[in-house]
């Protein structure tokens, strides 16, 4: 694989290479919510993978792609999120040594999913310099290799299996639509469905406070600088470089859903598709609901991208 | 089919017959919830079924065992509950009719399920005496056909079909556990183990603010009399007559917990299978953690039977 882009074939190389470790997650529907829309939904059902989100497609793929001789030196990323602790999973499950470099200040409970899996934490300030520094240091010191929650094209192409199999299982669809954060998952869905159903258009969705991706389509150019302000945790990270480039390649729209919109329909996941989702999910349903006169009456595939969210603490009260 | 009890056979002919209409729901597992029991754990997973519980599986039956002249005079029950909403649903994918007696004070939610289906409400006194009036004057009028929600032999025979899934799915499997209220899931369970796996044992998990069947199986007798007391709002009957027989008949065992101890186990259901659960679903999870020395290294099965459930009122705040 070139070190930038990864190709139809990637994904396919990488849905046989995670095929005797990550789940075939099933897909979701709800006559209720079709009603809703005003067309059919097809809900992949990201929350149901191992480690409880997609995230684990990516990490597996990079952990299992190694050389033997690499692999024994470990990997090493800093996520303190869904990447983190699907990274130490994924080695895990190659008996390797996983470094996670997450920052002061990181979520409690996914600090102890990524320990409970087996990693080594290291913590560092809570700003981008010092984790790249932590970083470095620890695979100059260890030589692990780097996985990069979303650039990493083995990642990228890892993530391309959710829509791969949602396609094979329910296709053909109308639209794909999946959240975007550093696009490693948008990215992958564009380069499957590119090949798969070259007419099916791929939408990302965004939430109104850190909708960079949206930003940078509309301007033609990657708009990094802006100060994150959501409650989808999974989502306030700048779209990637390589990711961007996949997304003006192959003519990928991002819509936008404020947090209200994407509380309210993480609700509505919840209650009629019996589904656990974080708000990083279920803003795909939120952008569909907000523009559904532009999916009227066709077949639309969601990707439900995880479920790790703080039970004591449901956004309910604030919708 | 006799009229009490039915056999392997009509749970066989119940899973042909419900096929076209009903979801064979995933197994779902994880890793972290087998380390706390100390056995590996294969949920089924009914809240994905249509209308959100098992209980369609049942309903679904009865309705399409129907003759043709018997279907077009329509099916009443007198359930407020997810038997209402499945019977209603069931007589929608026949195109009947369906009535559905449903006492006062009934959960609104619940109430607007069964008129989303397509069901006529008819309201009543919350009482026996009124419930069964109400519907033998249905049954007058309209020359619909009873369903009764667990002492009907083809809803046995339907829910039966849970396990026989999750048999094929998962087998051969040291013990199943399926939630008891009037005993339509776990007498149709005990009957389909008892052909597929005679030694797998079969238990029944009863909240103890309902824990008749626990106490009638230990007196020999059946002791219907008890004001419930459980947020268990659909395992609040008592055991059915013929329900009882099979249990006898199959040796099955009833174990009971607190609702104290099942609010933690439909937290931990929510929080590692990412599957939203209705307490009468964790009770099975709950006695299984509180009497887990008794299945230390088995395989066992679980049916989580439904996920209808308020969001607004989740009763972590009472642990």
């Amino acid at each position: 694989m070139p070190d930038s882009t990864p190709t139809f074939d990637d994904i396919l190389a990488a849905a046989a290479r995670i095929a005797p470790h990550a789940h075939t997650t099933p897909v979701l529907h709800s006559r209720e919510l079709d009603a809703m829309a005003g067309c059919t939904l097809l809900f992949k059902a990201e929350p149901l993978q191992r480690g409880g989100a997609f995230k684990f497609r990516g990490a597996c793929n990079a952990v299992w792609a190694l050389s033997d001789e690499a692999a024994r030196r470990g990997v090493v990323t800093h996520s303190s999120g869904n990447h983190g602790a699907a990274l130490a999973l994924a080695a895990h499950t190659r008996g390797i040594a996983c470094h996670v470099v997450a920052p002061d200040g990181a979520v409690a409970t996914k600090l102890a999913a990524i320990a409970r899996y087996g990693a080594v934490l290291h913590r560092c300030e809570a700003n981008t310099a010092a984790r790249e520094a932590a970083c470095a240091r620890l695979q100059t010191d260890t030589g692990a290799s780097l996985v990069h929650p979303f650039t990493d094209p083995y990642v990228m192409a890892g993530q391309g299996t959710a829509v791969l199999e949602l396609h094979n299982a329910q296709g053909p669809l109308d639209t794909v639509i999946t959240p975007v954060g550093g696009g490693g998952l948008l990215a992958g869905s564009a380069i499957a469905m590119a090949t798969l159903a070259p007419d099916c258009a791929v939408f990302g969705a965004e939430p109104q406070g850190a909708d960079d991706a949206a930003r940078s389509l509309a301007a033609g150019e990657r708009l990094p600088d802006f100060v994150p302000d959501t409650i989808c945790d999974g989502l306030r990270t700048p779209v990637g470089v390589p990711n961007f480039a996949v997304l003006q390649r192959h003519k990928v729209q991002v819509l936008v859903a404020d947090d209200r919109e994407t509380i309210a329909a993480m609700r509505l996941v919840w209650q009629c598709l019996k589904l656990v989702v974080e708000p990083s999910s279920a803003v795909a349903l939120a952008v569909l609901l907000k523009h559904r006169e532009r999916f009227a009456g066709q077949r639309v595939g969601l990707v439900l991208s995880g479920g790790n969210v703080d039970l004591d603490a449901l956004p309910w009260s604030h919708t």
